[in-house]
Formats: structure tokens, C-alpha cells, sequence
């Protein structure tokens, strides 16, 4: 039997692979061109104000700079810098509040001016040569205060400076609170500002060609990209061309418009010459996007047999000082709530509240984070005051099989939940340890715990989800293949390479995917983020494919005299399906139609696909701890994935995502916070130095396993695995603490210094 | 009314024209990266011999080089470079006589080594330390001597040096010159060898990535490219990707493929690394491609009227060293000869013969320059043994209206050449001069030639003729436009852009073609030759507008309500035909298609057009010149091409063709010639210096006047220009110094040397 071999599901090594770990793949930078002009941009020095006046005479003096622009001089579009897909409906557009330069300062960092000079020294000479005279403002940095009816205001059309405030009432919580025996477990969980550090700092370059704008950006968003340059200068779109290379990591920080208007604009003022923005890192900590740090507040009312009665959550989540993604991260976390444990009675209130500081915007995870710290943390909350162990609880408790979710029509096929955590629990030897670590009463203490979260996939039916693709036949036979879905590290490319082949019948090694996006010729898209790549990629791929197979044995008809009905591509050849001969090869048959005298053509496909399906993933997260209670410090012993994300396209390029994401929630669990001055509003570790990222050196081995239920709404089963891993992370490492000290720390990163408190609160020290 | 504006028929200001006059436009090695390797060729210093030895010892040890391959090391993968269309029947492939590198050296100048270095100072530095050892052989550089039996064998498959030999027999011309009362004329027409001078010399890139070859180049036929790099490596075709910058003139040179294969090849051997291959003028002149010196031997039996009762000629073409587009050029030039003049007895034979110069390809005219040279010097011969004014003569004999050419199916639809000659005739007061030049006898003495030509339009059906088109629709109305027709200089870019927009129905400046083409992702097309990018490029971006115009008015029908066959595109706008109402504008159309949440889509259109037409250019050119016998000068004084190629698209564009077209046949005709050391085979001329280009200082005014005849086999009515300018140019001039002075010379470039030569035969000095 000549049966198709598979590529999909097989752990094929990555299309950039040598690329990369030759260092010849080709980032922005590398790109650039030597002639660049450098720009460098003048951030604001306090965190909210009115700049009276900018003198840039001496800026202007100083050799080899050749702009000077400041917040009086651009033009006054107002645009809005989140990447999600454009809405032609007014009332479902982004907040549109961002100027390419301003002259009201909102944070510490904001931009006030920025120069164009012919080299990095003159441009850095020339910023610290501008003076800026500013009056000062009040400000406020935390969110509760920024509610408060005397806060300063940031945004004159946000009173009380809520940029929105959304609400979940299902059933009668007042009421079912009354139930007679029910005991009331209540908790504030907060989480702090952390950033992508993505390796990658911010840089894009721009430069005019035949009266447009060509933009080459670090972003996750090349055609999102396209519309926002073209909203800020005031230009149509199709004037605007953005050029994506590889890319050195995102993780929704390239989601949000950084500096790409500022950069274009820059360029039309220096007559189209190639200006290249290339941000620090303390720029891309300040300037560029945060996650939002939430506080979360929840009261349950539960049974004693452990189920709820009535449940009521409230979110305020710190926008900083613009609305970026704006309240959809703060939105997207509430809405796990009553999903994950399902209860008849929830009131849910979610803020999302301006305030003077960084901006905060998309982050991998996109609120899940935050709400399972608060979610999951709460939930061994109760499991301790009902005296039940926290995995008997989920056990009984989470989202059952069936369950279907009324607005995303998403449906909880399979008992994923129970699949994952058994999984879980045999990989750390849960039961065993339990016992073990049950009775500890040294100063070193031990513990295991566990968190649960749920994560959709893609953005319907939010927004619009769309894919196109494009495939070229070769002459060889092989393709190449032109998606707008990115690839931004997570192995993207590669993937698409083997749905292609799958489909197609041909070798992976057959399949070109074209990694540099253009918005001229790369069909629409929007790119990568909301975990949406590989599933919606997908549906563009499998039908693209499937017409183009289909012209291929159109052709393979006209050569063969078979009917096409009865042929197939397999590994690269035509078949014919009766008794699988091989009639030709895909080769031989592109070259003949090619250049055939008679019936020549360019064999091609190209189409859209809009999905109108959602899908959830699953997962869990087992985390092993030692506490040194006498030293304030918790130490990662052990730590292990399990997800539910549908079929693997590429098993090891799944695993490589899980530990990705497990050393991201390592670190927001345990290390990572961007700490401000209280007294200026002044970003405080905004390098790598003081900000203390998690790393190989803090983590110990990390470990993902998988349940592969295939995903009947996905073209290959698929769905998405590129924010999960980091969701559940945090919530159980601090239950680990939970359970081997007994004290609930509602606070991450778990530093010596949190636990210092918490553990002379408890008594313990 | 609202009718449709035209903008086809206009002069639209280029599209390119900022990019090139500011400098701007990125050539190949602009888009160097600066990390490039430099590569430089060691060339054979002997016309003729045997690599013994290479002695690369020294030249590897110089600090910098990187390696060095010589003709021992190269794989031997033999290659044909000409760019013509692929064939899949082994009868119709070019000639494969070439390697990467040679041992076997047929002409000075012949690559037999190669360096790869860090930096051009290191590269000259290994080319002169390497030592090679050669065995020599006897070579041959006139064309009648190579073909001698005792001659040095070139090629051992070709006896007597014989590359092809074709021939034409049409009725009986050994009985037909027996009729009594025939006047026989007879010549022999010498044409030199010329190079086609492009400022950019030839220049490409290559890396690896991804497994793949990238060859950045400044060529003509990205697309043939691609195909000959695979051959010339052995690897897939599919896995070699060529990108096309705008490029500095080409004129048939860079239509074969030079040193893409070597540069390719020699990235491979330093792990794919970039290598950059940057040709000198001097290299350019001996190593790249020249024109065919062709000699040509007429005899014409005319009756006194002047009709033709017998004609024969015999063309031998001189091939240089290696095949390039072989016999092609030869027979194209003997192809015109009984056309122009039909005569039912015509004998004719074409020889393309190897001799050990520098390698002859395709050069702007292909065979033309040298049969009109030829076939109109010898219609003035005639017309001056008959006594009769030469215009008179062509205006009774040349190609009557409604020819049509039994292998081409080309029908001559109009009265073409009347009308040409008559609007030339008029431009440059022929009557009028001719009377007054009459009767000189000064030192100094007047005249004015005039020449016909016959140009045709593309290589159907001798070979594939295939344009492919990709249209994308943007947010704003604009579309992107992908052909892989190419923009060498000639203002491709505009007219394409010109006639999308014409079809579609959109402003020009709406239109963006994109002109870096790339063999990944551009449409199948073979490139910029046998002045084909109007005509059939037309035929796909016609069909292929019209496409998309339909997907558009789909969609229009679908916002509108309106039935699609009531709706059409004007100025950007849906319309209702029937009273011309706008119901929205395009822009409106596109956004809400792209981001409809119900019926979303990318609205593109792509499509293949064959085309199995070809269509006749006509046209004359009248010269004036005024010859100083003593000074043995020729001056030109008036100059003007007339041209009927069909509507003109641009007519701007047009004319400046034809100026750059005649500015080549005023050097071909006057001062232009490559010439090689009779003993040793060595180009004596080859920098642009010694080699007499004709430059602005060395011609008059430049004119050029139209006949607008809608050709009927045409998208858009037009046929070729791109290379008749240069056609009749040469004899044009030959034929006033024949009227000025009565001497006839059989032998371009008038130089003062040959026109001293033949004015002392003559006896006039």
C-alpha cells in the first residue's frame, strides 16, 4: 500500500532552523540600510503635565542632525495603536488616543520630541541638547486611587478615569448568597506590571518610495500595521507598504503600533530619507507596552459539599497612561471566570482605569494571567476552608464535558480537564508527594500545587477572524506559500510548511514559506497574536491547497487522459487512486504546463477563508516547591504543562512553546515586577539588570505533556498552544507555597521580600 | 456625461521618475549587504587552449581570501545562458555548452578560475597570484577563415566551426535570374562587433537561506534565471530564487544569463555565505555578451522598373566563442530579407559560426540592426544602378498593405510604411534638401538617406509567449499590480501601471507595480526581450484587471443591491451605468470587504494569458549628413525615426525609446566597433575610453514621430518599440554619405579611417 506518510503531527525540524542558530537570518537591523539616518525620540521626564515650550536651537546646532521635531509640530490625527483587526462600525474601533508626539504628558517616557540625525552620536547629543519646559500635573499611579473622584484626570473623556467598566450578571447573586449553611470565602489577588523582554527590542526603519511609505518593522502585525501608519499620517493605506523579516520575539508587545507612525512621519520630514527607530531596552520598558497589572476581588459562597452558590468577582485592571488593547485584556479575564467554574449566580464587575504610568497592552496570556492567579489562587482558597484537597476540588468543580459557552459558541468536547490533570498527577507523582509533604514542620518545607486554565483561540466573535493565502507551483514541484499569519519565533513558518505538504501530497522539504511579509503582495491577514496562527492559517492553507491540488489535477487530466476524479498527488506525484501507479510526476507536470506550446499556464491559488468558529484549550499546570520559611525564599523544584490544544502539528515545536511559556509564568510568579517611583512616577528596574527576568538559571527542568483531543472545528484539529502555557504557572506555584506552608500569599512575584511579610503576618517568623 | 477619463494614450509622468532623478532607486548593489564576500573572475589571457595546472597556493594565502575554485573543481553540469523560454522537447533547448568555469579556454577573456574574498582588495590581489599553465591552440577570429577546413576546431560537435545553418528557397532563383534584361547589384555588408554598453555593468548577489540559493541580479529574465541556475548546479529549479531590482540598462546582455550560476555556485563552497560579483567595464566588453558582426553578401536581379526578379543573400554570423542564443539572431535578420522586399525567387543561407572572440547574444534589434544595414544599403545600390531616387524606390516595393507572413501568421494591416515615409519625408523637407544637394562638388557636400525596417513583436511562434498577472485590491482603491514583464529602464512600470488603471477603471496613481520582482512570488513570465513587454503583458494585465473588475462589482452588487451587470468602475467609483449615479467609491467597497464580519474577503485576481499572436512594427529613418572629403568626416546633421508601433500608451515614454533607440544606431553607424588584437585574440577597446560610444555630444537633435495604426491583435492596439528605434538607423546614415558623395560604404562605423579608405578608392582624395 503507497498510503500517504504523514507530516502533520511529525516533529519535522524547523524550516529556520540553520537560519538561526547560524545567526545568518536576516532581523530588521540587519536589513537596514548603511545610508539610515538614526531617530532618536525625547521621552517626557515627568509622569503627567502640559509642555509649555521646546527649544531645540542647540539640538538643532549640533553636527550631523538633521531634524528636529517636536509635539507642536505633527500632525494632529489621533490613532489608536491596538492590533486588532479594524472595524468599519465606529462604536467597535479602538480608542483613538495616541498623537505621534504629544504636548500632554501622561507617564514617565511619553514622547515629546524626537530628532533625525545622520549617526547615533549626534542624534543622542542632540535629545539631551533639547529643552523641554513643562507644567507639572498631579498624577496617579494606582488604580483604586485613580477612581477617586478628586484623582487627577488623564483623559478629559474618561471621568473618573475608568476607560470602560463592564459587568457579568448571570442569575441573582444578592440572593443566592442567602442559602442558609453556605461559607463565604473572600480574597484580593493582585498582580504586577510586568513587560515582554523579548529579546528583540522595538526597531523598525521607514523610507519613501514613488510617494509612498515603506515601513520594515519588528511587529506581530504587518497588515494592522499598514492601517494605523496610514491613520496617523492621514494618508490612505495602500500609500503606506510595511515589510516584516523575522522577528526576535513579541509576545504582544509587536501587537500594539509602537513607533512605526513616528518613524514614517519622520521620513516624510526629511524628504523620504531611510530613518531607522531602533528603541533601547529602558525604552521598550517604559515606552513601548506593559501587561496590566490587576487586582482582583472575589467573594464565594459555597456548600460544603464544595459547590457554589453564588459568586461575585471584580477586576481593576491599571491601564497606564493610554488605551492601547484597552479594556479587552480586563474583559477577556472576567469572562473566564464564570466559565471555569460554572455557577448559577455570578456578578462580575470589570474596571479597566487610566493612570499615570507606562501603557499597558496585548501580553501572551491577554488578561488570562491575571485572572487565573486570582481565579485559580481563590479556588485553593476555598478547597482550604472546606478542608477538601485543591485537586479534588478541580476534579469536581471545573467546566464539565458538554459544557458550551452561549457567546463564542465554544463547547468543551471531550473531558479534557480530567484528562490534563491526570496526566499531571501521575508526571509529578501528586498523591505520593501529598502524603509525604502532609505533615512538614521544619523551617524547609515542601509542597505541590496545582492551577487549571482555560484560553480560546482566535478573536471571534469579538472581532473579525480572516486568513488568506496565496500558493506559487515551481517547476520542481514545489511550493511556496504566502500566509499574513507571523512568524514571530514560535515556529510558526514551519507549521504551515507541513499543513501545505499534508494537504498537497507533497514533501514538507517542497514547501516554501515565504517568512518575509509584505503588505503589497502577502494576502490579507492580521497577523499574529490571540493565538490564532496555526488554527486559522490553517483553514487558508487546507483550502488553498485543496484548490490548488485541485487546478494541479485539472492539469494532470489534460496530460494523463485519467479523469481527474480518479487521481491524487501523493508525495509528490500523480497517482492514479485504482491500483496507486504513479502516472507522472508533480514535477514533470508543472514543467510541461508551464511552458507547453498549446495550453500553457501559471499554476497559482489563492483565497480567503473567515472563520466563524472559536475553540478552547485546556490545561493545567503541577508545580513542586521547596520554601526556606527562615530565608523568605521559595525555590521551583519541579514544575510540569499538561495541554489540551487539539492535534499536534509538530509535537516538539508544541513542547518548545510549553517551555517558553512555563519560564514567562516562572518568572511572573516568582521574580518579575516594573516598579515605579512613587514620588516621580519614574520607572525604577527598566533594564535587565534590575528587572529580574526569569531565566534558565531559575527554572528547573521544564517539563510539557499533552492530551491530544482533535478539534472537530479545526482544519487539522489544532487550536491554540502559543498563550497557554503561561496561564496556569503562577497560580500554581504560589498554591505549592500554599500547601507546604499553609500561608496564602495573594501577591506575585513571590519575592523573599512578599513572603517576608506574609510570613510575620502568619506568625511563621 | 461621466464617461471614463483615459489615461492609456497619455503622458503620465513615470512612475520611477522621482526614485531615479533624486538617486534613490535602489540598484543590485545597493541592496548589498555590507557583510558581502567579494568573487572576481580569473580570466583566460590566450584566445584558444588547454588549462594544464592552476596554481592557487599563493593567492589562498593572502590575508583575506576566503577561497578559490578553479576550472578543476566546478561541477559539470553543462548549460545553455541564452533567455529564451524553456522547451520541453530537447530539439528546441539552446545550445548547453557551458560550465561554471572552463578548461578548455575558446576566447580571450574566458573563466577559468574564481576568487572569493573579504574585501575587493583582496580578491585582485588572489587574481594576480594565481598561475595558470595553458596549452595553446591555434585560434581563428574572422568568420570566413573558421569556417576553412583547416581551421582550429572550437567546438568538437561543430565541423567547420558551424554552429547552425539555415536556409531559404522560395521559388527558383538560379532559373529566374536567366530572364533577360535583369540588372544584377551585388554587395557584401560588414557589421562590427558592438557591445551594448549599459551603464550598470552586470552585478549579482547570492546566499543561502533555508537550503535554498537567492541570487539577487540585475537581469532581464529573473524568471529564465532561476531555471538556468538550477541547471547550471543541478539542483531543483524550485530551489533557486531570484530577485530583480531595478536595473541599469540591459539591451539584450543581461538577457543571458552571465555569472548568476558562478555566483550561486560560489556562495554554495563558502557555507552560503553572501557573495557579491560586481563585473568592470572591462569585463563587461570581453567576458559578458557583444553583437554578432555579421557580413552579409546580397544579389538582386532587378528588372529596369525596379521590380525583383531574383534575389540571394548569404549571412555569416560571427558567434564568438560559445553559443549564447546561437543561430536565432542570423536567421531572425535573414527572416526580414524577403519579407520587406518580397520577390517570388529568393535564395537565401545563414551560417552562425564559433570563432575565438568574445561570446555574441542578444543585443537590442536581434539580427535587425545588421539585416537593415545590409538590406537597405543594398536597396540604395539598387535604386542607384536603376537610377532612381531611392525613396521613390521603397515607396514603389516595399512590403504592400495586407502581407501577411505564412509562419507568423503577422499581417502588414495598414498602409503603414506609406504613411511612415510620407510623415518623414515631410519632417525633414526631403524634396526639397534632395533638389538642393543635387549637384555638389565642394570639399564638403550634403545628403539624406532613409532606410526602412520590419520589426516583430515577441518570439511566437518560435517560442512560448506567456504573461502572468496578480492584482491585490487595497483598503483605499489602490491596487497592487505583479507581472513578471520587467522593468529594465525603458518605463515598463508606467505603461503597465497606465493600462491597469485604464481596465480597472482607477486613477494611475492608484496603481502600484511592483517593480522589485522575485521568482518566489511573482507571476510566471519570461522578462524584458524581443520588445514584448507592452504587447503581451497587456494581454494579462487586461484580462487579469478585468478579473478583479468582476470580483469588485461582485462585491459592489452584493453592498449595492444593484445587479452586477448594471454596475461598472469610473475614477475609483462604482457607478450605475444607466445614469452615471456614484453609489460608492471603490475605497468604501474595498474596507468594507476586507473587514466585513459577514462575507469577508480579499479581493485579488490572478491569471495566465498565452498569447499566439505576434504583430508587425514598421517604421524609417531619414538622415542628413554633411561629409567633409578631406577631413574624411561624416557629421550627422538631422536625424528623425518614424515608427508605427501601434497606439502608444505613453506617448512621452514613446519617443524617449526612440531617442535612446537611435542615440545606439548613430554609434553602430558611425563610431562604434570592439576590436580584438589580430595576434592574440585580446580586446583592444574595452573600456569606454577607446570603444567610441556615441554620447550626447556626438548627435543632433533627436526626433521621433509616430503612426498611431490600433493593432488589432493587441490588448491595448500597441506592438513593439523597444527595439526598432535602432534598426534603421545605420543605413539611413550610410545612404545620405552614398547621396552626398556617391561613394557607397559597405561598412560601418563610417569612421574617418573607413571613409578615407574607400573616398581614396573612389578617387576623391
Amino acid at each position: 500500500m503507497n498510503g500517504k506518510e504523514h507530516v502533520v503531527g511529525k516533529s519535522v525540524k524547523r524550516v529556520d532552523a540553520f537560519e538561526k542558530v547560524t545567526g545568518r537570518a536576516k532581523y530588521t537591523d540587519d536589513l537596514c540600510d548603511k545610508s539610515a539616518y538614526v531617530a532618536k525620540i525625547l521621552h517626557s521626564t515627568i509622569a503627567h503635565g502640559t509642555v509649555k515650550s521646546v527649544d531645540t536651537k542647540e539640538a538643532e546646532s549640533i553636527p550631523g542632525v538633521v531634524k528636529v521635531v517636536t509635539c507642536f509640530d505633527v500632525p494632529k490625527y489621533y490613532f489608536p495603536t491596538a492590533g486588532h483587526p479594524w472595524s468599519t462600525e465606529p462604536a467597535h474601533q479602538d480608542v483613538a488616543d495616541r498623537l505621534l508626539l504629544t504636548d500632554k504628558v501622561r507617564f514617565y517616557g511619553d514622547d515629546v520630541a524626537a530628532v533625525v540625525a545622520e549617526n547615533d552620536v549626534a542624534a543622542a547629543q542632540a535629545l539631551r541638547a533639547i529643552n523641554v519646559e513643562y507644567e507639572e500635573l498631579p498624577f496617579v499611579l494606582d488604580v483604586q486611587e485613580a477612581m477617586k473622584e478628586d484623582a487627577p484626570l488623564i483623559h478629559e473623556n474618561y471621568p473618573g478615569n475608568i476607560l470602560n467598566h463592564t459587568t457579568i450578571r448571570n442569575g441573582n447573586y444578592e440572593e443566592a448568597k442567602k442559602e442558609p449553611g453556605l461559607i463565604k470565602v473572600e480574597g484580593w489577588y493582585d498582580t504586577p506590571t510586568v513587560q515582554h523582554c523579548h529579546i528583540e527590542n522595538f526597531i523598525c526603519y521607514a523610507y519613501m518610495e514613488q510617494g509612498r511609505i515603506v515601513v520594515v518593522s519588528s511587529t506581530q502585525i504587518p497588515h494592522i500595521c499598514r492601517r494605523i501608519v496610514g491613520q496617523a499620517l492621514g494618508i490612505p493605506w495602500g500609500d503606506v507598504r510595511v515589510i516584516k523579516p523575522y522577528i526576535g520575539g513579541g509576545f504582544g508587545n509587536k501587537q500594539d503600533i509602537l513607533y512605526e507612525p513616528l518613524c514614517a512621519y519622520l521620513s516624510t520630514v526629511v524628504g523620504g530619507r531611510l530613518v531607522k527607530l531602533d528603541n533601547s531596552r529602558e525604552e521598550t520598558f517604559a515606552s513601548t507596552r506593559v501587561r496590566h497589572a490587576i487586582r482582583t476581588h472575589i467573594i464565594s459562597y459555597v456548600r460544603p459539599d464544595g459547590s457554589f452558590a453564588a459568586r461575585k468577582i471584580e477586576c481593576f485592571s491599571d491601564q497606564g497612561a493610554y488605551a492601547s488593547h484597552g479594556h479587552g485584556i480586563a474583559a477577556k479575564g472576567m469572562g473566564a471566570f464564570p466559565q471555569l467554574y460554572p455557577c448559577s449566580n455570578v456578578e462580575g464587575d470589570a474596571y479597566t482605569v487610566f493612570t499615570n504610568k507606562s501603557v499597558a497592552g496585548a501580553m501572551r496570556g491577554y488578561g488570562i494571567p491575571q485572572a487565573m492567579f486570582a481565579g485559580e489562587s481563590h479556588i485553593d482558597d476555598v478547597a482550604k476552608a472546606l478542608g477538601i484537597s485543591p485537586y479534588e476540588f478541580r476534579w469536581k468543580y471545573l467546566m464539565p464535558k458538554g459544557y458550551a459557552d452561549g457567546f463564542s459558541k465554544n463547547v468543551n468536547y471531550f473531558d479534557t480537564f480530567h484528562q490534563c490533570m491526570e496526566k499531571g498527577k501521575a508526571h509529578i507523582d501528586y498523591d505520593r508527594k501529598v502524603k509525604e509533604y502532609a505533615n512538614q514542620t521544619g523551617d524547609v518545607r515542601k509542597g505541590i500545587g496545582v492551577a487549571a486554565f482555560w484560553y480560546n483561540t482566535g478573536v471571534w466573535p469579538i472581532s473579525l477572524e480572516t486568513s488568506s493565502c496565496r500558493m506559487v507551483l515551481n517547476q520542481d514541484g514545489s511550493i511556496q506559500v504566502q500566509v499574513a499569519e507571523t512568524e514571530i519565533g514560535q515556529g510558526a513558518d514551519t507549521v504551515f510548511a507541513q499543513m501545505a505538504a499534508e494537504t498537497l501530497g507533497i514533501a514538507f522539504e517542497k514547501v516554501h514559506v515565504m517568512t518575509v511579509q509584505d503588505t503589497d503582495i502577502t494576502p490579507f491577514g492580521t497577523g499574529a497574536y490571540a493565538s490564532r496562527q496555526t488554527y486559522m492559517a490553517g483553514f487558508s492553507i487546507k483550502q488553498t491547497a485543496s484548490l490548488l491540488k485541485s487546478h494541479i489535477l485539472d492539469t494532470a487530466q489534460d496530460l494523463t487522459r485519467h479523469t481527474k476524479e480518479s487521481l491524487d498527488i501523493i508525495d509528490g506525484k500523480i497517482i492514479r487512486e485504482g491500483d496507486k501507479e504513479i502516472l507522472m510526476s508533480l514535477a514533470d507536470l508543472a514543467e510541461e504546463k508551464l511552458y507547453s506550446l498549446t495550453n500553457n499556464g501559471h499554476l497559482t491559488a489563492e483565497s480567503t477563508y473567515q472563520a466563524k468558529t472559536n475553540a478552547y484549550s485546556f490545561g493545567c499546570t503541577f508545580a513542586e516547591v521547596e520554601v526556606d520559611i527562615l530565608a523568605c525564599r521559595a525555590v521551583l523544584k519541579k514544575i510540569v504543562n499538561v495541554h489540551d490544544c487539539g492535534k499536534l502539528i509538530n509535537p516538539q515545536l508544541a513542547e518548545a512553546q510549553v517551555h517558553g511559556g512555563m519560564s514567562m509564568g516562572i518568572g511572573y510568579g516568582m521574580s518579575e515586577k516594573l516598579l515605579f517611583d512613587e514620588k516621580t512616577g519614574k520607572p525604577l528596574n527598566d533594564n535587565l539588570l534590575d528587572y529580574k527576568l526569569s531565566t534558565f538559571m531559575d527554572h528547573p527542568e521544564l517539563e510539557g505533556d499533552f492530551v491530544e483531543n482533535y478539534e472537530p472545528t479545526s482544519a487539522y484539529g489544532t487550536k491554540s498552544l502559543g498563550e497557554p502555557p503561561v496561564c496556569s504557572v503562577a497560580p500554581a506555584i504560589r498554591n505549592a507555597v500554599l500547601q507546604a506552608t499553609g500561608v496564602a500569599i495573594d501577591e506575585i512575584p513571590l519575592t523573599p521580600h512578599v513572603l517576608f511579610c506574609r510570613f510575620k503576618e502568619e506568625g511563621l517568623i
